[in-house]
């Protein structure tokens, strides 16, 4: 016997950045920069762990208050650790960029708590010299299938190159873009990130996506651009065509009213995003898939609790994304792995980075769309310390310091205005 | 770094039987020896972990067709151990003896799994140096308290000796009773188990417990002997004398009727005892507390997701107990401490085991009726081997092979009915 406590002695908090491709949706467009921020967590004898979370300011200053807060504690003490946060966080609501749904107090909590956890996890992994997906009841299977993540997008973001994917505003070029991500990454499912045009011309699109790619699961996600009423005449007229269709309208009573008038399964990552939505949705059958994502749901053993609730109450579970490096890549499949009814493909911004990671290379990889666990102990992906140095100091000279897809469109379009329940 | 792969080697399986009192129930009486099964795994670098269940014949059996098919499998992998246990286990649904609730597909693999994840668990922390409670999360108190669990009894089984503990089968025996236990381990709070007399004489019991030990808290369990109207009846009398009401009657339904009409809360651990009773049982708003059992409820990691759907719906946790030894309490032990919501003292039957044990002393003890935990790794306890033998031999020789508290009360009452909604 080895082992015992493994104290918190340092933590590290890195805000870095980015490049991300001009990506249209329903608040707005992605900016040049994706902020993310990263943490590592030291102990007393020499272990490392990592996390990743969101770069927004406001998030950022929540972390760098938690982190010092935490030095003394044992890496298993996460219950220890819960309610330190806690009362650091509040009764503040902080809101990030709205993507992720509304916040409420437990969320706002959750997310700082997130990326912490997944590090001691990494730790906790490292020490007993078993993948972190042994530490939540072990692999069901051996990779994880990830779905091809496609956006309306322009060819350049205003003033700049072309990026390599091009522009993609129509049938045609959405079919591109999934045959390019297809071809690099081999995925089995695809996503269409919608709400960007009126829902005529999505339905197009989802039409054409499933000529080109007959049998091959599709799923479209408006960001609830839509009422209700639009939300159930789009999904009669793609009724067959979508494996599911994720917030098609705001809030868990637009969603109760589209789902009673309907047969394909609703999915959500935004009106249920913290354990106070869950029963309201449940009462009122508001969602049959649930869209789990560790980092507001506190991490990923509390995401596994989420897990086995949506199991006892027959709900489905797929996985959502937002920007994101390698090491979220490595929880994200780890936790996916190791949760036997995630059966769905999980959503991931892979392919967007264009190959930027603050990871060292080889750790992961896509087999035909889907990640392998990495072989490692712990998360399995080592920090490139060079690549993090680039990124931060990306971070520091960008000029960006929150996500603001819809101020950064209005640069452009001054009439711009979020699609929330607005066809 | 060390460890990695822990590789099951060796499983045993051992039956025991150990000394009874003739506690009354609704069910009958306690036989004169309880029923236990001892797990003992062992991997191929000699760490052995330890598990404790019931004792009946047919789970028996079950557990010694599952045990070999588990040897080679990593002690991480609890989801591919919970696979193939449900495959040998089948669609079988093997019910026990009745007192925790009926049974289903689900309860009869989670019953029999639970002995393994448990010494699994051990293992592990034995492994890293850890107590088991921080495998979940880490201790959010230092002791679990737990409460006097009072019987009506005869002072002797028929043709016995008295035992030390006399008779208690009225409100003066019961309160002498409660007397001894709170002088013995410092309990706080007061279980009384009833269904045993008509609701009236039970009335006086708990009448007289409230007026003896002013301010402490007090449960009274009459294991579904009630109808709804009876319950609601009792409830009245007894507003404000009880902390909550467990089980009055049965059935989710009924539970949900009475529920509707009284202020107190009511507890169960019969009607929802499995995953699939927690959907309809609040969707009713039939319980208000959930007493957890990880002997049933699939071992401590599965608890202590049930401990989250509760927190997430508002239901409150209390904890179960069967009669049981060492291994059970240590396993009940590291669980309450590590679930922030279970905020009740916990059920335990310890002081009828009267000093029997299969674990060596010293590990365990009670402090102001609350169990610290155990201090090493693990579970903290280790098997009295000398205890262990004597105890099989015990089950070998005492002719029981399942618990029948009906059958043996029917031996001196022919005219003996099980009170299942009876007053």
């Amino acid at each position: 016997m080895d082992g015992g406590n493994m104290i918190i002695q340092e933590i590290r908090v890195t805000p870095l950045a980015f490049r991300d491709p001009p990506l249209l949706n329903a608040a707005g467009v992605h900016e040049p920069w994706a902020l993310r921020t990263i943490i590592e967590v030291i102990t007393d004898d020499g272990l490392s762990g990592l996390g990743e979370t969101y770069g927004d300011l406001d998030h950022l200053t929540k972390m760098r208050e938690c982190a010092p807060a935490l030095i003394g504690v044992d890496v298993h003490h996460t219950n220890e650790i819960y309610t330190r946060i806690s009362a650091i966080v509040g009764d503040v609501v902080s809101d990030l960029h709205g993507l992720t749904g509304t916040s409420t107090k437990e969320k706002s909590i959750d997310r700082v708590f997130s990326p912490f956890e997944v590090a001691l996890l990494d730790i906790r992994g490292k020490a007993a010299g078993v993948p972190v997906c042994d530490l939540l009841g072990g692999r069901v299977r051996e990779a994880v299938p990830y779905s091809a993540y496609l956006f309306y997008k322009w060819d350049s973001h205003p003033g700049g190159t072309p990026d390599r994917f091009g522009a993609a505003l129509d049938p045609a070029g959405l079919v591109e873009q999934a045959a390019l991500f297809i071809k690099e990454y081999g995925f089995r499912s695809i996503k269409l990130k919608g709400g960007v045009l009126p829902p005529d011309d999505e339905i197009a699109a989802i039409r054409a996506l499933h000529e080109a790619f007959p049998g091959v699961p599709l799923r479209l996600d408006p960001n609830t651009a839509w009422t209700p009423e639009t939300s159930i005449r789009v999904a009669h007229e793609l009724q067959g065509a979508l494996q599911y269709l994720e917030d098609p309208c705001p809030e868990i009573s637009g969603m109760a009213d589209v789902s009673r008038n309907i047969a394909t399964k609703l999915a959500t990552n935004m009106c249920v995003v913290t354990p106070e939505h869950l029963p309201p949705a449940i009462a009122s059958d508001a969602i049959q898939v649930l869209l789990l994502d560790h980092h507001y749901w506190g991490g990923l053993t509390r995401s596994a609790q989420v897990a086995a609730l949506c199991g006892t109450f027959g709900l489905d579970l797929s996985m959502h994304s937002n920007s994101h490096l390698g090491i979220s890549l490595a929880a994200m499949t780890h936790l996916a792995a190791a949760t036997p009814n995630l059966t769905y493909a999980c959503d991931t911004h892979t392919p967007w980075q264009d190959g930027q990671d603050v990871v060292a290379p080889g750790a992961l990889r896509f087999v035909d769309g889907a990640v392998p666990v990495p072989d490692g102990p712990g998360l399995g992906v080592e920090l490139d310390r060079e690549a993090l140095a680039t990124m931060h100091e990306q971070y520091l000279t960008c000029g960006l310091t929150s996500r603001d897809d819809t101020g950064y469109m209005r640069r452009f379009d001054p009439e711009f205005v979020v699609k929330r329940g607005h066809w």
